[in-house]
C-alpha cells in the first residue's frame, strides 16, 4: 500500500507532526529537579481547556475508561443512586461500570439517536425531594451515534429543582473538540481522554473535577475502595509538580505541545473549526441518496463524529471494509445495535478541509463499490462549496 | 548543555533507537481489520518474556501502579488476609495499597538492606494451618535497596506447607532484566511495567496470571468491585486480538520491537548481560572510600539497581544534585528513610559498558564535588578492567 | 493551520514514512569496519531500479543538477558537439549548463507542449557522417510541461544511423516512476535524483552509467576539468564499499528503505500504479470546463506530472497561492512561459488514489475561487469512478 | 549490541536531539510563497557563525569537498599560481584537487604533526614581487593530524608584503568549534560542512566568500568553467530567499535549529567549550604511557581533534577495531603515513564530559585489549578533575 493512511474513526485521531516530535524524545527523569518546572503549568494549562478555574484536572496514566472509574470511585459510595441514560455504546458501557461497581442506576432508555432527555431527568430531579439522587450522568457526546447532549440544560435543570447532585460529564469525544465549560456549568467531573481533541495518542486520562467534588472526595463521608485513581496521592504530589507513580512523559511533552497549539488558536476558534467542518459533512451526507444521520433531529447533530445510516440492502461493513482495504481509509464502525446498519465518519481533531474531501471521495467510492447507488463526486462537491464559502 | 543526557535512574530506562523508532507512527485505527494480526502475537510474545505457557499476561494502559491494583482487586476479597514484608519504598507502598484495598495485611518489618524473610514466611504459612493466608506477597527486586528477593524460595516453602495461598510478585524492575519464571516457579499474578527492563515509556502495566488465578478471577468466589482493571473483559476482547477500550498503540508497537530485541536475544542472554554490567558497578562502588552497598549482604546484592550509601558527612542529595546539574546524569535519589544518606544507580534496560563507565564518572565527580574523598577513576578502572574480561 | 499539509508539486515528493523513520538515526561512523556491508548491496540494488546490470550507478551528496554536470565533465570535453533539444524549463537549464561547460550545442527548439523530436534528431544523425556530434541529450520527462519523451525511439535513430553517440537521459522526474530501461535501451548517461521517484529527501544525485560511458571516462580522450564528480574516486571507494568523501548517511540509510520499497513492489508494478493515478488526474482534468493538459497530444502526456492550462481569464498564480494559503496544498506553478497560464499537479512518489481525490478537491476550490465556472466535483467524480475500476 | 553507540571520530559528530527532531518532518514545497521567509534569515545568520558582515555564505547540497570545489572554480583560472601547504591527509587531498583542476600549485611539504609554515608563506609572498600567487591556501584545522594552524598569521604575512593573493581557508574541522574570524582575519573563502561543528549529518556544503572574492568572481577576469557550483546562480536565487536548484529542505530546517543553538550560546561560549573538553582529553592522554599526541609542539594542538600516537608495538588498528567491535565506541583512524600508527578522537560537536569519560574509558580498554601497558582509569581520573574544576 502506498502513500498515507487516511485517518477518520472518532478517535484516536490524528497527531500533529509537532506532538510526534514531541514525544520523540530521550527518556527523562520524571525525578530530576527540574521535572516540576515542566509539570506545574501543565496542570494549569490544561484547566484552560477545561474551562476551569477553581477545580482541578488530574492526569491519569490510564484510557479515557479510567478516568470514569476515578470520577466515580473517589466521590461516591456502593449502593449510591444515580441517574443515567442510555442511547449509544458508549453511554451504555458508562452504565454497565457504574452498576459493576455497586451504584444504584436509575437508568433511563432513550431511542438510539436521540440524546439525553433533559425534561425527564428534570422531572426526576424535582421528584426527587429527598436527593437520594447522588450524581446525574450525561454522556456529552455519544461516539457511537453521532449525538451531542446539552449539558447546560441539565445544570439548569439541577439548578431548577435546587438539587444538590453531583454532575458528571463524559466529554471524552467532546471536550477540546466543541464547546465545555465545566466551570460556567457547573460541572462537578468531567472525562476526558488524550486521544480524541487533544490529538495525543491513547494513554491519559483526564478528569476535571469541581471544587465541590474535591471537596466531597476529601470529606469523610463513604466512598469506594480506590487507590490507583485515588484524588489524594494525586494532590499530594501533583502540588509539588510530580506524580505519585511513573507518568509517561512523553505523551506529557506531546501533551504540552497540543494544548500549546489549542491555547493559542483559542479554544472558542477551536470549535468554531470543528463546526465549519463538521457542517461540510453533513452537505456531503445530505447528497447521498438513501444515506442519513443516525442523529434523530438537527439538535442531536455533533460536530466531532457523523453516524450514516447506509441505504436500504448496504451492509455498511461492506463500506468499512472497502474503505480500509481498498482505499486505505479508516471509518468507524457502527457499534451494537448499528452493526452493519451504520458507518462513522470522525470529524475531530486536526484535521483540514482537503483531509475531509478525501476522506468523503474514499466514502462516496466505499460506498458504491457496496451498492449504494449515490452520485459520484455529489458529496464532495456539497462539502467544497461549504468550504469554500467558510474557510 | 550540550551533548546528550545520561539516564541512570531504576527506571524509565533508556528507550533503544529501534523502539523509538517503532513508536514514532502516525496515530492508526485500533479496530482496523488487521489490527489483530499485530495483537494476537504480541500476547503470546510476552509469556515468554514472563516465562509462562499457560498463564496470561495482560497489557494495561496504566503504570505498574496499576497492575499491582488489577492482581489484587481480581483475585482477592475485602478482609482476606495477606502476608507481606516491608524492606523498602515500594514494598512499602504495596502495603499500603493491600491495606486501602481492604486486605488484612500481615505484615512483616524487615530491615532495609535486606529482602523477603523467607524462613519467617515459611514459618507463618506452616503456621496458618486453617489457610487463612490468601495470598503471599514478594517484591522481586526492591527498587529502593537494590535488594533482590528469592522468589523460588518463597514458593518453596508454599509448596513445603502444602499451602494453597496466591503467590503475587512485584516484578517491576525485575522481569525482563533478571531471571524470573513464572511458570517454574508458580508465582500466580506477576507484576511489570513496560519502563523498565521492557526500554520503553511508562503507560502500559502487565500482569502475568497463572492458570490458577485466572480460574480464581473468574469463579464465583467473592472478588472486589472492578472495572478498568477487570480480568474478564481483557480476556474476552484480548481472545479476539483487541482490548476492552482504546489501548495505547505507540507503545504497542514499541513492545513489538522491545520484545524482539530481547527473544532474538534470548532471555538467558539479557539476564547474564545485566549481572556484568551490574558487577562492573559493584566493583567501581567497592573501590570508592566511604561507599558501601544498602544491600546488606551479596545474596542481596540486585543486578538491576544499585542503591549506595554515601562516605559519612557527605548528603547523598548533594551528589545527586551536582551530577543532574553539572553533569547532565540523573541518578537515582535516596527514598524516605534513606534519603540523603544513599543514592542509586540504575543498570537495567538498554545499557552498555562504556555508558556505564561514562555514569561511574559522573558518580565519581559528583561524589568528590559533594566531599567524598575517593580517588578519581578508582571505581573506573576497576569497572573497565571486568569488563574487559567479561564482554 | 490544522491537519497536514498537502504537497502535490513534482518534487520532491511525500517521503513514505518507513523512510522518515529509517533517516532519523544517530550519525554514524561512514568509515565504520561493517559500513561496506550496508554500502555494497545498496549500489548493487540502485542498479535494479535503473535496469542496468553491467554498468555502475553513482551516488553523489548533490542535487540532480551536480548529476548533469558530473555525466558531461566525465565523458565529453570543451568544444564537443551534443544534439538537444528544449520544449520546457529543464530541457533549457540543461542546455544552458551544457553551454557554460563550454560544449558546441546544437539545439532544436521545440514548442513547449511537445516533446523529443525523434524524427529531426534522426535525420541530424544520419547526417552526421563523420560522427562530430559526441551525444545526444534526452529530457525523458520534462518537468515543466508534463511531457514525456520516447528514450527508445532515439536509441533506435542512434542505431538506425550507426552512430556512436553518447545517449544522455535526464531522467529526474522519470526513473523510479515511468519505465525506464538503462540497458535495454542504450542509455549512457542517465540521471536521477532522491526527490521524485525515490520518495527522499533532496541530497542525493545519481547517475547511471553504461559500460561504454565508463570506459570513454577511464580512457585518455580528453574530458573537462573535474574533482568533486570524478567518476575515478567514486570508484575506487565503491569497490570498497565506501565513498571518497563523507556521505549523507541518513539519506543512504533511507535509500536503502526506499529501494526495499520499490523493488519489493516491483518497478512494473510501481509504474502500473504510476500510470493508474495519473489517468484518474487527466480524467478528472477533461471534466474541467476550460482547462486542458499542456501536453499537446496523448501520446506525450506524463504519468509523473500534469501541467494544465487555467481557463481563459483565469490567472494559474492565483490557483496556485490560493491552494497553498487557503486549502494547504501546494501545486507546481507554471514555469517560464507558462508562469501565470498553467499550473502542475504531481503524482509521482509515495501517493494514493484518496490522496490525490484530496488534491483534485483542493485544485477544484481553488480553481473555482480564482474564478473558473467549472463544476464543483465533477473532477474527483471521474477520477473516483477510474479508481474505483482500476485499484 | 545493547544502549547507544558512541560516536568519537572527527565528524560526521553527534546530532544533537534537537536537530534531529527538526529535521524530521513531512517534505515540504521548496517553491512555496513563505519559504523565502525561512531561508532569508537563515542566510542572514550562517554569516555569524562565519564572523562576516560583508560577504556571502554560499549553502550548496554536497559535501565540504565540494566547497572546495566551488571556492577555487569561481575565483581562479587553469593555470593560476598558488601557494599551499601539504601536512596531512585532507591539506593533501585539497592540494591534489588544486592540481587536477588545472592550478600551478607551489606546495611546501611539512613534516605532519606541524601546521601552515607561516614564515615560508611570508617568505614566499614576499619574494613573489609581481604577484603571480594568485592565492594562498591554508587548512585551519588539519584534521588527520589534529594541527591547527594560525590563520591570522597568514592574514599579517599577506598584509607585510601587501601581498593582494586570495586567502582560501579549510575551516571544515574547524568554523563552529575553534575561533574563526572571516571578517577580521580577512578570510576571502572560508570552507565549511554541515558535519562538523554545526552538529548536522552530512549534505551542506557552506562557503563563506568575502566581497573582495564575490567581486573577482563578478568581474570578467577569466575563471574556470563550472555550473553547478556557480556562484551567480546562487547570488540570484538566495538574494529572493530561494535556491536554483532542489536543496535539502530537511537539512536547512536543522541547521535553523544548530544555528539557533550555537548563537544562543554565543560563538565565544562554544569555542571556550571545545577548548575545555579538548584540554580534559589531553589530560587524559598525557597519563597514558606511551602514547602521544601527533601534534607536534602545543602550539598545533587542536581543540577539535586529538591524533594519538599508540605506544610502540601496539597497532593503532587494533585498538580502533576493538573500541568499534568490543566498546561500540567509533574512534578516527590513522589516515595516509599514520595508518596502524595513530588513532583520533574526535572532541568537537555536541558534546559533554560524561560523555568524553565514556570514550576515555572504552579507548583505555582498547588500548590495554590491544596490548598497551597503560593504567586503567589514569586518564579518566585526569580528565575528571579537570572538568571538575572548570565545568
Amino acid at each position: 500500500m502506498h502513500g498515507i493512511s487516511h485517518l477518520f474513526i472518532p478517535g484516536p485521531t490524528n497527531v500533529p507532526e509537532e506532538v510526534r516530535r514531541a514525544m520523540n524524545i530521550p527518556m527523562e527523569d520524571m525525578r530530576a529537579p527540574d521535572f516540576c518546572d515542566f509539570v506545574t503549568p501543565l496542570l494549569q494549562d490544561i484547566k484552560k481547556a477545561f474551562r476551569t478555574e477553581t477545580g482541578r484536572v488530574f492526569i491519569y496514566p490510564s484510557s479515557g475508561t479510567g478516568a470514569w472509574e476515578a470520577a466515580i470511585t473517589n466521590t461516591l459510595a456502593k449502593g449510591d443512586k444515580v441517574l443515567m441514560a442510555r442511547f449509544g455504546q458508549f453511554s451504555l458501557l458508562w452504565a454497565e461500570m457504574a452498576t459493576r461497581l455497586g451504584l444504584d442506576v436509575d437508568l433511563i432508555e432513550v431511542e438510539w439517536g436521540n440524546g439525553t432527555p433533559v425534561e425527564e431527568y428534570a422531572a426526576r430531579l424535582e421528584a426527587d425531594k429527598d436527593h437520594a439522587i447522588k450524581a446525574v450522568f450525561v454522556t456529552h457526546n455519544e461516539t457511537a451515534t453521532g449525538v451531542t447532549s446539552d449539558i447546560e440544560a441539565v445544570r439548569d435543570a439541577l439548578d431548577a429543582a435546587g438539587h444538590p447532585a453531583l454532575l458528571f460529564v463524559d466529554g471524552v469525544s467532546a471536550i477540546g473538540s466543541i464547546p465545555f465549560e465545566q466551570e460556567a456549568w457547573g460541572v462537578d467531573l468531567a472525562v476526558a481522554g488524550s486521544q480524541k481533541g487533544f490529538m495525543l495518542p491513547a494513554g491519559l486520562g483526564f478528569l476535571g473535577v469541581s471544587a465541590k467534588a474535591l471537596e466531597i472526595a476529601a470529606s469523610d463521608s463513604p466512598k469506594m475502595a480506590r487507590s490507583y485513581f485515588a484524588f489524594e496521592d494525586m494532590i499530594k504530589l501533583n502540588d509539588t509538580g510530580y506524580f505519585p507513580y511513573t507518568p509517561p512523559t512523553q505523551l506529557l511533552r506531546g501533551l504540552r505541545v497540543s494544548l500549546d497549539l489549542m491555547l493559542g488558536e483559542g479554544m472558542e476558534a477551536v470549535w468554531q473549526r470543528h463546526a465549519v467542518l463538521a457542517e461540510g459533512v453533513r452537505r456531503a451526507i445530505a447528497e447521498w441518496e438513501g444515506c442519513r444521520l443516525v442523529a434523530a433531529a438537527p439538535e442531536w447533530q455533533s460536530d466531532t463524529v457523523s453516524a450514516i445510516y447506509t441505504p436500504e440492502g448496504v451492509d455498511a461493513r461492506d463500506v468499512i471494509f472497502g474503505a480500509y482495504s481498498k482505499y486505505r481509509t479508516s471509518l468507524g464502525s457502527g457499534l451494537n445495535k448499528l452493526a452493519g446498519k451504520a458507518f462513522r465518519i470522525g470529524h475531530l481533531g486536526s484535521l483540514n478541509s482537503v483531509m475531509l474531501c478525501g476522506a468523503l471521495s474514499a466514502t462516496e467510492m466505499a460506498l458504491r463499490d457496496a451498492g449504494a447507488k449515490i452520485t459520484p463526486g455529489s458529496g464532495v462537491a456539497a462539502a467544497q462549496e461549504y468550504y469554500r464559502a467558510h474557510i
